[in-house]
């Protein structure tokens, strides 16, 4: 046992007082994490957080930790998205004349924003500090489910105000607002709205915002001028306190004296302004931050705690801000009284389950929703039951693709809201109606107007002179049928069953022996032309594959490797092709201008900064060669993550990138979801335990881990020697142990049988 | 007793079997009466009805009797106003290559539009029917509460097709489509949606429509083009059912036999396509056109009924259809399921009552709502209940100015809800609570930030230095508070009676001796310079006067008669004045640009044609010299109404230029209402029967009534002589009868006593 290992070991005992403490919430926050540094309760519906960018279609999230200023504070936020949207409502605290245009990062004298050091910065789970160094204020966040509170404490001032700018989305200088209002609803309270044509193409949000001192002077701004007496419209318009418009402000003015502190309790729905002010008041009816900020930190603690670890604290610190970010979406979206607004912009009353939004499926179908299966059993089953009210709403009879607030976005491929289905049921997720849900995921499975499905059906690939993305859909659509005829099969329903698994196997149409890698097929079954497996798209000008190449699409077949290894020619072939993945000599041939948002995290051609990258280390243990997986885990977990803020090496989406971490550390991976395995690689930490949703707790532990020690050498599971690289769920969903003792070199008799077990 | 009269009284007893018949909806279609000819129940949601033109300022119903060609069919319509708004959702039937644009009216063939003869034309109550000659397809209307139905007859065609255009509204050339969406719900359904930024300023109007057939194909179209797969936004984007944006239609496409009938029915909702959804399934169950146009023919029987006339056949057209178009508006603007969007963009639950909407209420506080107090009980009950909830539902503290779908409009002046809840209240209208609609009447009244009412608590005027339209405000304010007095009275306020009986003669304050004119002041007391009593505004460049002249308003005192003829000095000067109104020689001094909307149905500078003069003529009575009224009430009967489509000299205003024809005919008006009188001038027919709401009868009969014998030369009240110009309210209220005697030349005698009765 080395002293590092004990070290842990004796930490976990004690037990640490708050998890939270480990989570730094600016992790992915520079680059292309994409992840926000502001507070957000567990799964909550309101990320209360700083936006340092609105317009730059890179800074989803709103925050860039290498920017110099800092627009506001906004109500929203997609976490580690690879396009822009939210941003709800910006607040903005000023002294002196008050500005409505935001001014430049160069120039931020010429608008509303401000310079800040990160000195003067900090965030912890639930709560943000900063001071803007052009007012000299300094805002504090925390938020709750629906709501939060910003405090403000101003310098001495005679003209000192806080401003919500409804005009601003992180808008990624595309998105438009096509309607918002604005409403003094007295003295003290603010209410809002407005509809964003964004990435989410109608979408409606509603804030309301309680201010702990009643204004001096309240004014709604449009188009940058106080609407006064009938100066707005024409001259028969007569209110101030209520204004339509597309270019709206409001402005709170204050006296202020030195050190004073004002705070704005805030709150958002879907649904109106009424259930924005009705979820304020129910969830924080005083005015005390601190007990707020204080609630959040506990639930924070209780939802980190379903994984203790032992580990460094630079392990704890990734571990746990992984953790956290796995846990901030999908989000909330039925308001206190249960309403929500559906997919079909009717709202919509839910009943006995809380509805969630921001489901971004084809990347957290990975290892997201399989880690939440485990570990929470009621959210997951709540955002099953979402989706298959999506389904209901939906009027193209499809399951989500990509859903954002009561929007289908349409991004991305395949039809993941199966395998999440079923993944859930077949690891015993309750809750949801299993014949419904098997009904909806077979519906969209065999839906022929969506994505070249109806060619898919009948040839066997998804043709690429019908369907752009055909190689990539081609694979995806096989393995989403796997994961239909696994709960076909679990529900009895045997011709469905062997519908889906003939389906399955579809991959293999599209396998070119010639190349040795998959490759798009025309209708008529010719190969593609001018096919380059190393060039993003497929070849030049083509876009067979999404967001990569065919050398990297080419191992997605998760639901039969082994009959991925015989296409490839066997193991030593299978393995020979693996590691010329890694190489670095190819990664200049697939660069190119469409690649470069998707390009993160490159070991050669392997990029761990987006999702199909995320299974494919795992594919060695299938091949009899798991130490190769040993070696590139820990060079990812090494390499790819971290606790500062570039530690991530591409988008979280929503926690995908996280859930790889989570798993990973903690020796074992979900290469199939709904099949009845995970795969081990190497355990990345010496302790780790898993409070399963049902009570039991599942414990690994990896005696002599170390920075060296990063093979397994032996594994017992729930007591008995375990020389096999997969880890069955029948082992696991009850609770009890996996031990590996670790070693320096790699012990190649150990799980070389790559036999995955019944 | 003439043949004329014997024969009304002959038809009156046998009884009109369809009262309906009489109604000609064409009346006012032509010039500027504004109303539509199409469908409505009473007061009820949707009105289909042809629109020829949606950007012409003045046409504000969409439909010009003189226009050569129809757009299509909308499913709203603002009946009588001043300003365009509504016409949501065209349908137009096409045969042929479908066009998305308009077209013109001198170029149709380069749209969808149509020429149409008024000889294939034809339209009664519920019901219009028109064929169009580029399509050959002849449309059938038809209308209940929330629902309708379009019947289309086409010709054998491969290409026919409805589109919905969800771009159209009668925008008047200014309004906007902030928002749209369309969705195919299924084979013969369809939704859709806008968010106008018109009149009012955040209108959401939701509509369902179902196709007797089913489509052969249906498209939704965005700027001129069909959505196909992944055309629409970008390369992703993947329904062809639901399409959100600024341009979108709907089209319906059918191969077609000759005659062959498609119908469609359709709802409306403000709240949600669900809620449209909803209206139709629950008002329209079966395909039955025949069936709803009997429904609410027979419901316009029961309407009319409340009066039952004798008179010529012009004249129960004239007269039927009055009374029909007063029965049009204020709206229903609950759902089925209760639910309606309110002023504060909230949804909200109607409990115990129907929520209205459209209250043009500068006008219809005149005679509208005071033919409603006597004949609609529940339905004014339930009109106050709303303007109450809209009060609850204002953050600027106001009962509605011009209320349209959940938007105040801030169009005209007064706080005339005031009037309409006090005349109401004192009618005895039940059903609403009379301290919450007194508290809400009396904070209107008071509210520092209306209008200029500030500076008239303090000062008693409106001063011009402050505030436009001054002068005319000074005297609808004193009107208003009169008539909240008197509300106050009855519920024992005496301070607030004393208060606001004070204020009502504010009047007083703005009568100019010098000139024997209102004229407006500024705030320190100074008269108006460069004031002209004839020219529109009050004077050149001057906005003292609202839409009229100082010399029309100068009779705006209906609270205090006597105390004006006391201010002008006497009767026999304010007879001399008053004549000198309808001195034709006068007609050319204020006529200038501003004035062309508002100068219409002119006598002199007497304009019919708009609401300040609709009293006037009735202020003889009040000088003694009441056949001086019969003789001008006679005039403007004679010329300024009629069954043809240019008989209303103007805007119809939602009932009120009707409902002046309705009180007139009878032979009494409510010059002031709120007080416990009406005004008697001269019976127009020989007989009329008022069904009152609480089951009692009030007939007027005229003896010897005649083109030639419009004077009134004796009259019985309730058995008794009767010589008084006047009518109590309490002589009416439990039934009875008015007798008169008419004559051709002036009883000098009677009436002369024009002593307001106690």
């Amino acid at each position: 046992m080395t002293a590092l290992a004990l070290l842990g070991y004796l930490r976990l005992n004690a037990a640490d007082a708050h998890l939270s403490d480990y989570v730094h919430p600016f992790v992915g926050a520079q680059g292309e994490g994409n992840t926000f540094p502001g507070p957000s309760a567990p799964f909550g519906m309101i990320q209360i957080s700083p936006d340092t960018d609105a317009t730059n279609w890179n800074t989803d999230s709103g925050y860039e930790y290498t920017d110099p200023t800092i627009l506001g504070f906004s109500l929203t936020h997609l976490s580690g998205t690879g396009c822009p949207d939210l941003g709800d409502f910006l607040f903005i605290p000023q002294v002196g004349t008050p500005a409505f245009v935001a001014g430049t990062k160069d120039h931020p004298e010429a608008g509303y924003q401000s310079a800040f050091s990160h000195t003067e910065e900090a965030a912890s789970a639930g709560y943000y500090k900063v001071k803007l160094q052009k007012s000299g204020v300094t805002t504090e966040l925390t938020a709750g489910e629906r709501a939060g509170i910003l405090r403000f404490t101003f310098p001495a001032s005679g003209e000192a105000s806080i401003m919500t700018d409804l005009t601003h989305v992180i808008n990624g200088g595309r998105w438009r607002i096509a309607q918002s209002r604005a409403r003094i609803e007295d003295g003290n309270t603010v209410t809002g709205f407005h509809l964003v044509n964004g990435w989410a193409k109608e979408r409606y949000l509603y804030f309301a915002a309680r201010y702990s001192r009643p204004f001096d002077e309240a004014q709604i701004i449009s188009n940058s001028k106080p609407v006064t007496y009938k100066s707005y419209i024409n001259y028969r318009f007569r209110s101030r306190n209520e204004v339509a418009g597309t270019n709206l402000q409001f402005l709170a003015k204050y006296k202020t004296k030195a050190g004073e502190v004002i705070q704005v309790k805030v709150a958002v729905s879907a649904v109106s302004a009424a259930n924005a002010l009705q979820n304020l008041d129910a969830e924080i009816p005083d005015w005390d931050f601190a007990k707020l900020q204080e609630t959040t930190r506990t639930k924070w603690d209780r939802e980190l705690s379903r994984i203790q670890i032992d580990g460094s604290p630079e392990q704890k610190a990734t571990f746990y801000t992984s953790l956290y970010h796995a846990f901030l979406v999908p989000n909330l979206y039925t308001d206190v009284n249960g309403q929500y607004r559906g997919l079909d912009q009717n709202i919509h009353q839910a009943k006995k389950f809380n509805r969630y939004t921001v489901f971004s499926l084809w990347d957290t179908y990975r290892a997201e929703h399989p880690l939440l299966a485990l570990i929470q059993e009621k959210r997951d089953s709540d955002m099953i039951n979402s989706i298959l009210d999506h389904y209901d709403e939906s009027v193209d009879h499809l399951l989500p693709m990509w859903e954002l607030q009561g929007n289908e976005i349409w991004c991305m491929i395949g039809y993941h809201a199966a395998p999440v289905i079923a993944d859930g049921f077949l690891k015993g997720v309750k809750g949801f109606d299993a014949e419904r849900a098997y009904a909806a995921a077979k519906a969209t499975a065999m839906n022929p107007d969506y994505d070249g499905i109806a060619a898919y059906r009948k040839l066997g690939w998804v043709p690429f002179d019908e369907e752009d993305e055909s190689l990539s859909k081609t694979l995806e659509y096989a393995y989403d049928d796997y994961a239909i005829a696994q709960m076909a099969k679990a529900l009895g329903k045997t011709a469905d069953y062997d519908y889906f698994m003939k389906s399955a196997a579809s991959y293999k149409n599209i396998y070119d022996p010639s190349s040795g890698w998959m490759r798009a097929k025309d209708s008529k079954g010719n190969w593609r032309l001018n096919f380059n497996a190393h060039l993003f798209g497929g070849g030049t000008n083509l876009q067979d594959v999404t967001e990569g190449t065919s050398s990297q699409y080419s191992w997605y077949v998760p639901q039969d490797v082994p009959g991925l290894i015989g296409l490839v020619g066997g193991k030593d072939k299978f393995v020979e092709k693996l590691d010329s993945l890694f190489d670095a000599k190819q990664s200049e041939v697939f660069r190119n201008e469409l690649s470069e948002n998707d390009l993160r995290g490159c070991i050669g051609e392997y990029w761990h900064g987006n999702e199909p990258a995320h299974h494919v280390i795992y594919l060695y243990c299938y091949a009899g060669q798991p130490w190769k997986a040993a070696e590139k885990l820990h060079q990812v977990v090494r390499t790819q993550y971290g606790s500062g803020p570039g530690s991530l090496c591409g988008n979280d989406d929503c926690g995908q990138m996280s859930a790889w971490y989570i798993f990973t550390c903690m020796g074992f991976y979900p290469v199939c979801p709904a099949s009845d395995y995970y795969v081990i690689g190497a355990p990345q930490l010496p302790k780790a335990v898993m409070n399963l949703s049902n009570g039991k707790k599942f414990t690994m532990t990896a005696v002599n881990i170390s920075e060296q020690n990063i093979y397994v050498q032996s594994a017992r599971l729930n007591g008995k020697n375990w020389n096999s690289p997969f880890l069955p769920y029948k082992e696991l969903k009850n609770g009890g142990s996996i031990a590996f003792i670790m070693g320096p070199q790699p012990n190649k008799d150990w799980g070389t049988n790559a036999t995955i077990p019944e």
